[in-house]
């Protein structure tokens, strides 16, 4: 993945001093970097039935859109509150200082369909954990994550494993 | 297009009294209208050099995430103003009341590269020409816009074939 890695953009002290931003805009500028990204985040959950890719806002719409266009599936948008024009279910998760939510369209899964969650990166786990409640709350079936970066320190994997849902990531920063 | 402006669920009222929104969600989520879409969307270039996708936040990430897949090249966004992390350029557009701002990142498009632009819909055309302002200043060339609706009435094709780019557009929606 040293290929995926080194498309990707570091920006330091963004938003804020200390962070280290991951920009993944360079990787999907790439054309080669962007196609194996998709491929790889494909993969480890080949040979699962799956139904519908659900994408994150925002930058999980690019890859999530790429990835259910390769595997020839629909695509859900999980939106941040007050984006979605019909009935929605919502869930808050944990922000640093206070919360957030995210909404899904009531009628967006089928009862039964399974459902591959995608987003660029992942880091507390807090929104891929609400869109696994929000997905299942529609009544489908979560086969697993696909994230382009995971930033192992800070454990979000680990915290969406303790749901059963396995989790692949492509690429990892560590010591942040 | 039948099978495409059929998979498009309209909303009466939203986001408010006497707007038929139209919903590309329910295209999105189903397999067969989402890739029939990605596939028109293409069509309309084919043959021409295409070396990136742009696509507009929110929905045009979606579409052109996919669209870009299919044509194996890479994603640009153009997103609302303070969401790319990098050096951006800017270009404002009117709105109903008042303006609004999208950007690129300056180093998105390299001097000569053909640009797609994708977004789900057109209607006064402002975005999209000000997103077809962004890929020029950047160096770019826009071989044209594909849109799934189109709101001919409200005339933004037009607005938009005057600056030279092809405008192509899966299904229109006439009488708003």
């Amino acid at each position: 993945m040293d290929h995926i890695k080194s498309a990707i953009r570091t920006i330091p002290d963004y938003p804020k001093p200390g962070i280290m931003f991951r920009d993944v805009t360079t990787l999907l500028g790439d054309a080669g970097a962007f196609r194996a990204a998709v491929d790889a985040m494909v993969f480890p959950h080949a040979g699962k039935k799956i139904d519908k890719v659900a994408g994150i806002e925002a930058r999980g719409f690019i890859l999530g859109g790429a990835v259910a266009h390769q595997l020839s599936v629909g695509f859900v948008p999980i939106r941040k509150k007050g984006k979605l024009p019909h009935s929605t279910l919502s869930q808050s998760y944990e922000l640093e200082y206070g919360t957030d939510e995210v909404e899904i369209h009531t009628d967006a899964i089928q009862p039964g369909e399974s459902v591959l969650i995608v987003d660029d990166l992942i880091a507390t786990g807090g929104t891929a954990e609400a869109a696994i409640k929000l997905i299942r709350s529609a009544g489908g079936e979560v086969v697993g994550c696909s994230f382009v970066i995971d930033l192992p320190d800070i454990g979000g994997a680990k915290k969406i494993e303790a749901h059963g849902v396995k989790v692949a990531s492509l690429v990892a920063f560590e010591g942040e």
